[in-house]
């Protein structure tokens, strides 16, 4: 039974993603996204499993940062989690005496119109996680009086729920993925996605549009790009991106070193099944017997057989 | 003397770009940057300054997503200000005895190292801003013991700085902005950035390589670029674009042009003097002189005039 | 009644194209495309009409070479030929006695089969045209035994069609153009042809990509690449394209300009409704409404009547 | 010692070529292109010499059509070479007395101000070669008076010089070709050219943009690209490309893998060196070393061990 280290504490909505992605696992809880992955790089945890983007708020920084700088680690799964959010009180708390209300900052955002409609003189004060907002109101002495977190944080703390579904959209959804210390990918099914960091040699004008057309002209699509500041200064960057495609695939092989030739260098972050199913449509071309034709015949022309 | 709307309270970094901005200006601190923006477009102010992006976290969100859904602003001037973080405290509290640190998530991450150091125990707690950390720690019954924000924020709450220049780097910048309600740009200076917001027709492959090429065609170079997500679900994004150039100048507006006719949506953020003076070199063909003698050319073969 | 030039003599298939082109002109034969464009340029005619490519030989390349490098001309319309050749005798031969077989080179090529198995001892020699065989082997004491012409021209100076359509393949076209002395292009019809020469700045590597990204980004389709050698060494070329639409379209109009602004040199040949009458598919975006939306929010954006 | 056939017949600037490129060869004088083409394919020769292309003129439609469509042959090496053009006559002809001149119509144009200042009431007729037309005019019968030829062209078939270097500019150059059986192409030596015929597979806008793409995404310089006819009415073409660097390079193997791949067809058609011994400029990223590279960190990667 693999442990498998996550953003805690219990009742986040990145435990729902690992019960769901990991079932059987074993599960620890970690203060905070660098402590899980830094769990399953000490080999305190066999794996991770954290938060990668959120549809409404984008990016998750921390864990991009965390990939790009941090000991290197491989992402074997991914998952799309929707989000709900519930108003979670102490027991006896009623909604017109809620003053301060505790969450993560991208539930403010996520909660706007609720907290205008039915919190407008309420103070909303930034939590590291929403879990730990219910954790944190959960406590007697707590100078809040309700938290805006996942139903099941409500469950895991002793909160009531006073309502439920409360973000402005329906369809916001999570994006996480399963991390392990490196090693060889999982097998292609048919249906993957490539993720990896690119690091530019220089800031040139044109070098985000030389590292597209690497993807471009082997039929490799991109369905993320994340820009991320070097820290070097406004004005440098480095790139996030996922495609489609396992490294196994010759079209990806093909575009990855193309990138890892012009950039000054390239993380690998892992090849694994897409959540969505979805299979891509292979560009004429760039199939791995177009490859692997291309390679016999080049192989001829090199020998001069013809 | 106009009055301008700032990302509050007293204290913040924010206030202290719009005093180099615009010494003369009364300030109106906000609760956060939403407020800070609506203040400025219901005319309770006559404009904002508010952070775009920080050379060590990125991009702001909220900033952004207000840029680009909220009611149109005009960005006008921008700033970079170096960013020195201090460790401020009521007075007599000692280094030893903190046990709760308040501070933005930002300064949580740029703090990493001194955190780790000097205060391995201490459990730190997420505030909506730097000055508002340290807004409550200035309240006698605060549960914080401590808040790491700016020196002038120490200063403006009576707090006593413990340690100084706490960052783990000592070259971190904030860029800010300062907009007003749409209307003219300011002039051209020579030394010009512009910011739009690029919406996509569909999600096609190589949507994102089209939108660089209309750029690099023209020759106008990319300074920044940020996909975020439309929130209707993982995958789809929108795209902020800073670049060199005014709006005024013919190759950014033949640009800017293109980019309208292949996307859904563009809309025009502003064209403002740089903040580092730098003038761009501009690729040959590509002057507002090669421009209008390419016009009267055409206009002459269109009219057989050869 | 208009006068226009061809390349003579009397039975050339610029003859046939011209009766098509213009039924009730006054024909006046010269002696090659030179004298018949500068029959046009001086006013000894109002036009001309000459051979611009063929469909198995590829560009005439005098004709290329005049329109690049001559006084200017205007193309005015287009026309596609079928070929078909003949084998013309004076009376009285028999095939089994033709020794010297008189015809143009790419007539040579283009019955090369025919002339291996039912002429294989006959020495064939180039003649200027077509034409210009058929009216040498006429002469009575011609040391010419047959010509490989048009039918007409056999018809013309009293020849024998010994045997019909022995060209290679029966699908071989010309393509002929009428010019006239520069003046306004003919009106759009939806269905429109543009040629233009373009002379390269430098010969940098990428050049040649340049040029056709100046055409792609915005969304004007290619359907002819000539590259031709400016005489000043091997490994310098200028480009003749030909492309879908008409000057008067915007996304042509702008493409134009483009290419104007990076090349040393652009010299417009002209807009003409297309032979074929095949109408272009246009891309999203480039229509003319779509350039004239564009055209209107720039003009807003830069006056702030967002 | 090698025999190599040649467009004869003696006294042409292909067998001066020759003699450059194989001072030891046993030559064997061909009617034309092909036919000497053929004998280098059926074993009557060792290989042969052809021209490829002229500074003023531009490809030589032949050979590029022989090389494209012909039993495949191998060029194995280029010579660049000034072509000076002499006025040559029978003993005794006087150049008041010229009525009639055989040449090449290459040399027509080439020598067109000569023509038009010494020879204004000549008529000139279109010769197969310019020692054809050296050879016919020496000829006692001959119906011409003149020949335009190579110096060489005069002294082989006894005609005097009446005029040298009559061409109108004194720097036309010749570009010819060693070409042999199919077999492994010459050692790169560092100055290299590889030539190839690519054909599309479809007709679709931007094809071309597509195949140039290929050579630019892996720093491959084109140096020469011709649009040939694919006979398939007009409209459609296949491409001659010439680029700087050998097959065994390891940017040019990757790039005509690439081309092969998106292409109906590749013909390989040698790496050789280039006459003009220019060494490329190998773009960053781009060496055999960077592929190397890239090769051994991708087999890291998609083995896991990073």
């Amino acid at each position: 039974m693999p442990k498998l280290a996550y953003l805690g504490p219990a009742g986040t909505f990145t435990e729902e993603a690992l019960r769901i992605l990991a079932p059987h696992a074993e599960r620890l809880p970690c203060a905070n996204i660098s402590a899980a992955l830094d769990a399953a790089r000490r080999g305190e945890a066999d794996g991770a499993v954290v938060p990668l983007e959120n549809s409404l708020e984008g990016a998750i920084p921390t864990t991009l940062d965390e990939f790009a700088w941090g000991e290197p680690l491989l992402i074997t799964a991914e998952l799309l989690l929707p989000v709900e959010f519930s108003l979670l009180v102490r027991p006896g708390t009623e909604i017109g005496r809620i003053k301060r209300v505790f969450t993560h900052p991208a539930a403010i955002t996520q909660c706007r119109n609720f907290i205008a409609r039915e919190l407008p003189d309420a103070v909303v004060v930034a939590a590291p996680s929403t879990a730990a907002a219910a954790q944190e109101v959960a406590l007697p002495g707590s100078p809040y009086d309700a938290a805006i977190a996942a139903c099941i944080a409500g469950e895991h703390y002793g909160l009531v729920e006073l309502a439920a579904r409360i973000g402005d959209r329906s369809d916001t959804v999570t994006r996480f993925v399963r991390v392990s210390r490196p090693g060889p990918p999982p097998e292609p099914t048919g249906s993957d996605r490539t993720s990896l960091v690119a690091f530019l040699t220089d800031d040139h004008p044109g070098a985000l549009l030389e590292m597209l057309t690497e993807f471009s002209v082997r039929g490799v699509n991109l369905t993320r790009i994340e820009s991320r500041p070097t820290g070097d200064g406004i004005g440098r960057y480095f790139f996030h991106f996922d495609f489609e495609g396992h490294v196994a695939d010759a079209r990806v092989g093909e575009a990855i070193s193309g990138l890892h030739r012009v950039c000054a260098d390239v993380r690998f972050l892992g090849s694994y099944p897409r959540a969505d199913g979805v299979s891509p449509q292979v560009k004429p071309g760039t199939a791995n017997g177009d490859f692997a034709e291309a390679t016999d015949w080049l192989s001829r022309v090199r020998t001069g057989q013809v």
